[in-house]
């Protein structure tokens, strides 16, 4: 069943022992989303906490700072930022899958899998339907609670950066920072705080640098000895994916990413005219016009080369 | 004479043919609130055009767009975002420093040489102010107005990440968006392009990484070889000095530049308890709390000796 503001709302006010899921790997958007509506609860009277099915990042401790550490027999599950079930991570999924009450959510794939759903896929976070529902519950928004919602918000849209980052995301913004979030405070958090390792790898990936079709192809290339040797996980490849565009007058940046079976995984990311997605498909992957992936063959710089030979008849250049 | 919104518009309101300045080494406040103002006069059937010291960078061209090229006399001068008539740079601030008319600026630092001045120092870009004083001329905001002006704040602001985004900030963003600035196609341009050799400088420079004080102190250094090699100007410094900073525990950031006479300049960036002012003093340099600089001696690792023993004493640990 959809449900809009007000009716989550009137589901809300109806629960007295909340229990709050979150999706795992969790992110700034999910987890500030789980603490403004955890403390929210708390302060309207009820009992709230919040579950996730692996640890968070330290990184994210100040937003359930002050919260009670205390275990109830809940009466409503209520999952936020969570699109699919799948993504509650074992044991969550198997233990709530089929009694999750209400879903607060931002993403057009949402599975529907709630009994009640607040699905708003015009917003860029999900804190931003939290935050009407919370306003309809006439809670007062603390600086805790606007600390939370302004970290879903401005990791959700790169700091107000991407597309996603409507007017109406930052007079929400302006909102919470109004409410006593410290913006400053929390994008250095979020966004200039990284590893040691990551710098490293992050040299050592740019040493790889290749250029092809006169400078409009990037291509950089992420091995298992350069993660190994400074100390990286798989998930440090994330953010590097994006750099291969960002060099002036490339059109297309292909990250080669290898797997621990040795094989490579590509993520491409286009600027006009090339179409990511498209692109991935002829490798048997997808995804969308500006960012997709695929997975290479066995001879993963074969598999470049199929590529690149594609991208040069677009462009209606040579390889090199 | 300090003048208000209301003086200032009522100023505007009265010149006929305006020359508009911006400073020296153009960014994208000073360029934004001047294509913003030159739009607005000629929408009120006045004569307005842009001049500068310098080149204008091409990243900035979408500002300009369609803006006519005629020369006239003007009968006022007025400059945006130059807190200096020095600042101007040659030859405009010998041309112009004793015949600007009205200055529009947010720098306390701002040296009232204009005959009136809109200062408005609590504000996070010139564009501010700017946009206050179009909607008291009544101008209609246009999406080319519109674009310039969120050039202005969203350079301004490091895409309203810094601790000067204020929630009016914010909400002046989001009615630039309403106005028809298109938020993301700009901050890829001023934020998401960089040339090759500002990624190649960067893999050279993360390589010099040193850690000292057990990994609260990082060093980089950036040699006149690397910068040459990589064809980069001494520019290109400038947004490497925070990097040392973001890495995770480390309390001071220091990069050291070699300059043209193959001596060094150091920037130091600190987290608390650490004060950059302070620090630089102890080489005869200055600056701010979390960020200064100062002037190595004839042999660079000596001077960094320096610094290093003063922040191990100040963080009670070893140098090492």
């Amino acid at each position: 069943m959809n449900v809009d503001t007000r009716g989550a709302a009137a589901l809300l006010q109806k629960m007295d022992r909340v229990l709050i899921l979150t999706h795992k790997n969790p992110d700034g958007d999910t987890l500030g989303s789980a603490a403004a509506l955890c403390r929210a609860l708390l302060s309207l009277g009820k009992q709230a906490r919040i579950v996730n099915a692996e640890p968070i990042p330290s990184k994210y401790d100040y937003l359930f700072e002050g919260l009670p550490d205390e275990s109830f027999e809940p009466d409503a599950v209520v999952a936020v930022d969570v699109a699919d079930v799948k993504l509650l991570g074992d044991p969550l999924e198997e233990q709530y899958a089929d009694r999750i009450d209400l879903c607060i959510d931002h993403h057009l794939s949402n599975k529907h899998f709630a009994k009640a759903l607040l699905l708003e896929d015009d917003d860029a976070a999900a804190v931003m339907p939290v935050y009407r529902v919370l306003q309809e519950l006439n809670v007062d928004i603390t600086p805790a609670i606007a600390t939370a919602l302004y970290t879903g918000l401005s990791t959700d849209t790169g700091c107000f950066r991407y597309s996603n980052a409507s007017a109406e995301a930052y007079r929400m913004g302006a909102e919470f920072i109004d409410r006593g979030a410290d913006n400053a405070d929390i994008n250095v958090r979020m966004f200039e705080t990284k590893s040691l390792g990551y710098f490293q790898l992050l040299s050592r990936v740019l040493e790889s640098m290749r250029l092809f079709c006169g400078g409009q192809v990037s291509v950089l290339k992420i091995t298992r000895q350069m993660l190994d040797e400074t100390g990286n996980a798989d998930d440090a490849c994330e953010p590097l994916a994006s750099i291969s565009r960002q060099i002036e007058g490339v059109k297309c940046g292909i990250t080669m990413r290898q797997k621990k079976d040795g094989t490579y995984k590509f993520s491409l990311r286009t600027h006009e005219p090339l179409d990511a997605s498209r692109l991935g498909a002829l490798l048997g992957g997808g995804g969308h016009m500006r960012a997709a992936g695929c997975d290479a063959g066995p001879d993963e710089e074969e598999s470049l080369q199929i590529l690149l030979t594609q991208i040069a008849k677009e462009l209606d250049c040579s390889v090199e």
